[in-house]
């Protein structure tokens, strides 16, 4: 037996392969195109792709020991992975290096221009300009503001309304473009794009996702809306801008378009290098693609998506559109240890980032629930103009809104050093001050400080409310940013207090040893970095990646400690309300078929609860092996509309043999109707391993057994739901048929299993009884 | 039919459970003791562990409303895995602090000891002196040499001899305290422990192996194995150390210590937290455990890893036994960047570190193979002597092998600052040289270093053969420390002829702007890193877990890119020449029942090839769902060994109802043997849901159905290896039974499976036809 097998196995010609065994090579055969092939919205088999690339593989192998050109294409093959992950890294890198460039520019373009170059951004051209001295490095007369410019005023109050007319104008000139674009161009290109690639990767397809279309609009739009002055990021939908690059490059290989779970694998990579160009953080990038985004993440993929985050962030940096030749978005250095007793501040900001994470997830869908069952979701141009708008006017006025929000970020994470001229620094200085300046460190607030407070104070509110309507419009919106925004803001402030207890009861038990001479008491910078973390943590539910980034941000582990503390406690606050981070949220409110793998299934019911047909149903439908005519098949496909159709002996014995697809069978139907002479409605559909011979008269049989999956995965009527679940999470199933003592007695599909989880979720079983 | 499950599902009465649908909870009511554990050097099934884990939550869950007092108990119960998180942090941080301690002391002791305090080692002697100048830091009079303490005289031929062969002695004792304590208490203390580790957490059980008395012995001769100057490091046996601390706080909790697959949860932290304390390298660790030790690893995991590998990295740093105050094991800053054209040396390092890797795991294998077969196996104590007396006199002579590894590392690593009196760092620092120095920076290297390269290039040779027979004898050993060592020193000669030859050769157009006045041309102590890398990734092969390692010692993103083409060469290189790094090698020699994730089934056998019994076998042996008598039940368990038994409608349909467990089995009938009144040799033994009412006459029948899993795994006869290999990793079966067309055919377990890939991998088809 094994002799037989091992024999026409390995050097099979096709007559053998046909009544053979293996009906997964039939596939690599495609007798007729498109067999194994998925319709848009539907979910792919796990388990079949990677049959189907084993089989790949085995043929190159093999083919390989003929000829030195055979073995240089094995060889390719080989190197292939490697290829599409440098080609990731550039093109990713460079994307976000150019993305950042004209964010650059346009976030300026909305004050002023550059009269030297127009091109250049506010910073690039005081840079360039050798009149300005380093205390003013952000005034010289190359720039001007649009007033200045028009009216030849600089200051005063016309000036002044004048330019804030100018942002209002251009605000809403980019939003406008950016709506625009992507509702004709590219609907796809809208949003943060997160919640739709986990679903991607977890095995969906919606085609069109990750297209060239795509990628260009969401590229040019993600400028626009940024530079809008909107509340989003752009790290979210640099992510989806990796994502599509990496599908881009799929298209390259036959490896990786033909199979979409090897293309799953590249896109999970590439997930990792759009976190690593957003922040600069490869590591964070690789454990924010296995921890929040990726299904199926082999060794392999983790090895290959390090290499891909490595190359994108290295080109970022040779783009070095930050002009520091950092590879982080925001350097941070701090110079102060911090304390045990400052642990209780952080996990108060813990509580807080718990708090915004609920209220924000909560608040959005209701909101987003909202436009897409009312006259809103009409309108989707009319809302981005008023949410602009709105935003346009609000944030002008405040220093600290009217400016880009990683530049926010960045200064509120800034320590107080001796070259920060920041209204956020001005601590009193003065020699002559009632106590000696070297009896105590630090200095008391000056009214820079408190002013600050109050502004940021406002902004946190504004940033608050106008971020939970603005995630979610028709534009590209990432929610890093703001996210990280309001933790920075909400840490600042609390870090100032801290400081200023500190200075001020220094004597206090607690803020013993605090405060030395010649070092500062605390380090506000730390906090807002810390409440940022806690946001951040509370809206997405990351954890290890979420600290790693932060870590890469710092460089030293010193702070990880801190940052524990808050992402732990902001995530416990969060999950006490709701177990669902904002993806999973947005997942279940567009209904896509995603089946979590860290929701646990802890409920008591069998397969046989879940299993459909149910009792009060018609029987399954199901073909026979060698009793069926084509009329039957073709009426049963018209009849329903399941995805495939068991096979089995016979209508009494319901002893299962194996599945067929529906859209193989459709295909292969047609096929022989087309090509195959003497197959008409009455020929009998024969499913086993020889037809057997019938007399002349009798219509042509269609053997169909190479179409035939012989081994469908089953469960016994008896198996609890929690391992049916762990094993369609695991193998990635579509579909799993029931059985009893050998009897077939219904099927579960991936559907069945996610109703079933919501209904347990979100019910009490008095209210699932009358279902 | 839903309605009725879920309730008796939910509050459910032992008689209806009896009778009920859910055998799996039976195994938590434990109608008699042990049913449900597992055997020594047995297989776990993971599917079950999962499921008991959920009813015993689920349990928990449903008393929690019940009172406060249980409330509070589910609380508790929720918190315990951070709670053990945190133990085996505090635990294995602070044995890796005094193992550290502890080593430095007795290291020293073999060439002097402190007058001052004996329990000093030499650094910590000559801190606490005040009679030294810095630059004198390792010269004080408090410590004194042997031969100085004995004789009087620090120098001259005399007391070189007794300082050598007091050194060798002292070697001597140590070893052969270390293997006798290891031979009389724990044999399972010798080796590095990560195969046996990784074998039990892909779900093997070996008892003791991480018990108690192991941890004690491992930790003492864990200390006197590095310190007898052997070549072999800490890192490994930390690993073990750390995760026989995990085992003992499992032990703590129920919800641990009786489920086999939550306990390897908790070893997967445990790992981790291992290699953070070996290298002081949290991420890295989680890393190592993700990629190299565990089997199974859910996010949960993931994070709690995290936590536990930062609270041992914290302990350990708060002990301090480095006195730096620095977290990692080797700090080193480097000043110089690195040019494109450096990345030919560091590639051609990791072809060095390939081939070392693939020489190192070729001829230790044929080493421990020999002393496995031979009489040599039969003198361990004699070899440890042996091995001792050869490394301590050919390594007392030079320099760099006297010392202990680690330090060697560490210096080799380090650039040549201002504060360097190493002989690697005497270069010619003359003003009146023929070239002003400002012209070309660098300097031409002095007699000193052509002094070291010698040393050094002994030392690399010497370390090369030793190692190799060293790991792998009945001491505790781990091959980290060494590995790099050889890269470390193979990089550091590679490093200063690259130095040098820029030197030279300053005006060739490949080093041109290489050297720049008042900097170093190249950094030769990146070179040993990149080496190190190598040489560890060569043996190993980790990737990931590797260079994030590397990046944590360094803190800069600066020097991945060396890094990392060094190690991917040196995968590559060494993956020529065998797919198994020294683990997976250790594994195979031990013949562990191991299903390696990595390994990629290509072949096209299927299901059928398999299965027991084959053609020629008798047929399987099964139960009878009603048929069956106890004795008959009793032969079958005393005639076979198999580990289950299959049980079936009847013998001639063929149909499978359930699957038993021989242990269960046998259990069940001793225990009502003795129990149940009534149940003799010829009472008939049910499986069925309720017993059929017999005459008085006959004896009272055995109902067995709870011990019955009702939902075993089953698979086609033509299903493909490749998915049945899939299936047995990623849900962790011990056994899958085989139908076709609903009929039982065969058993494939867990063993099969493994034999099926060796045969498959080693042998070319022909010879496996005869077999």
């Amino acid at each position: 037996m094994l002799h037989r097998d091992m024999h026409f196995r390995n050097g099979a010609t096709p007559t053998e392969e046909m009544n053979g065994a293996g009906n997964l090579m039939d596939f690599l055969d495609e007798p007729f195109p498109d067999v194994g092939t998925y319709e848009d919205f539907h979910t792919i088999d796990w388990l079949r792709e990677k049959s189907r690339d084993t089989d790949r593989h085995r043929k190159i192998t093999s083919k390989s020991k003929e000829s030195i050109w055979e073995l240089i294409k094995s060889l390719l093959d080989a190197w292939s992975g490697w290829v599409v992950m440098l080609l990731i890294g550039l093109l990713s890198g460079t994307l976000a290096g150019v993305i950042d460039l004209a964010v650059d520019w346009m976030t300026d373009l909305k004050e002023g221009v550059c009269l030297s170059a127009f091109w250049y951004s506010h910073e690039q051209c005081c840079w360039t300009s050798n009149e300005t001295t380093f205390d003013d490095r952000d005034k010289c007369p190359q720039w001007q503001k649009w007033a200045e410019l028009m009216t030849g005023h600089a200051e005063g109050a016309g000036a002044y309304v004048l330019n804030y007319f100018l942002y209002i104008l251009w605000a809403l000139l980019f939003s406008f473009l950016a709506v625009s674009l992507v509702r004709v161009f590219a609907p796809y290109a809208c949003g943060s794009g997160i919640p739709e690639i986990k679903t991607i990767l977890s095995g969906f397809i919606i085609r069109g996702y990750l297209g060239k279309w795509t990628l260009l609009i969401k590229t040019v739009t993600l400028v626009l809306a940024v530079s809008s002055g909107l509340s989003l990021g752009k790290e979210g939908p640099l992510v989806h801008v990796a994502c599509c690059c990496g599908n881009l490059f799929c298209s390259l290989f036959s490896k990786y378009s033909k199979n979409e779970g090897k293309r799953r694998e590249v896109l999970s990579a590439a997930a990792a290098a759009g976190v690593s160009v957003a922040f600069g953080a490869p590591i964070g990038g690789v454990l924010f693609s296995l921890e929040e985004v990726s299904y199926y993440f082999p060794l392999k993929t983790l090895w290959r998506s390090f290499f891909a985050a490595l190359v994108a962030a290295f080109t970022l940096r040779s783009i070095n559109p930050f002009g520091n030749s950092r590879l982080v978005l925001f350097y941070v250095e701090y110079h102060t240890p911090w304390y045990m007793a400052e642990l209780v501040p952080f996990i108060l900001l813990g509580v807080f980032g718990g708090l915004w994470g609920t209220l924000f997830i909560r608040a959005n869908i209701a909101w987003c629930r909202r436009r897409k069952t009312t006259q809103l979701g009409k309108y989707p141009v009319l809302e981005v103009i008023a949410v602009t708008g709105i935003t346009a006017v609000l944030a002008y006025p405040n220093p600290y809104t009217r400016r880009s929000t990683s530049e926010l970020i960045s200064e509120l994470f800034n320590d107080c050093g001796a070259l920060e001229s920041s209204q956020l620094c001005d601590y009193i200085n003065n020699p002559n001050m009632s106590r000696p300046v070297d009896d105590i460190p630090d200095r008391p607030a000056g009214p820079g400080v408190y002013n600050a407070l109050w502004q940021l104070a406002l902004a946190l509110v504004f940033k608050i409310v106008i971020t939970i309507f603005t995630f979610g419009m028709k534009i590209p919106s990432g929610l890093f940013i703001p996210s990280m925004a309001v933790g920075a803001i909400a840490g600042r402030i609390v870090g100032i207090a801290v400081e200023q207890m500190a200075y001020h009861h220094h004597d206090w038990i607690i803020f013993k040893n605090w405060c030395r001479p010649g070092a500062d008491c605390v380090t506000p910078g730390l906090y807002a970095m810390v409440g940022a973390a806690a946001c951040l943590g509370g809206v997405t539910r990351m954890t290890v990646s979420l600290v790693v980034i932060m870590f890469e941000l710092t460089g030293g582990l010193e702070y990880i400690v801190p940052l524990m503390a808050a992402a732990v406690t902001s995530k416990w606050v969060a999950d006490a309300f709701g177990k669902e981070g904002i993806y999973e949220s947005h997942i279940q409110l567009n209904g896509y078929p995603y089946l979590d793998v860290r929701d646990e299934f802890t409920h008591r019911t069998l397969a046989t609860d879940v299993m459909r047909p149910r009792r009060s149903e018609p029987p399954l439908a199901v073909l026979t092996q060698d009793t069926t005519t084509v009329e039957d098949v073709e009426t049963l496909i018209k009849d329903t509309d399941y995805n495939g159709f068991p096979v089995v002996v016979s209508r009494e014995s319901e002893r299962l043999i194996g599945f067929v697809q529906r859209r193989d069978l459709t295909l292969a139907i047609k096929n022989a109707r087309q090509k195959q002479d003497g197959v008409v409605s009455s020929s009998v559909v024969y499913f086993t391993e020889d037809a057997p011979q019938l007399p002349a008269s009798n219509p042509q049989p269609l053997k169909l057994r190479r179409i035939l999956n012989l081994s469908p995965f089953t469960v016994t009527d008896h198996t609890p739901m929690e391992t049916v679940v762990d094993i369609f999470r695991k193998l990635g199933l579509r579909q799993c048929l029931v059985t009893r003592s050998g009897r077939l007695l219904g099927i579960i599909t991936k559907k069945d299993v996610l109703r079933h989880m919501a209904q347990m979720m979100n019910q009490d079983p008095e209210s699932i009884m009358f279902n």
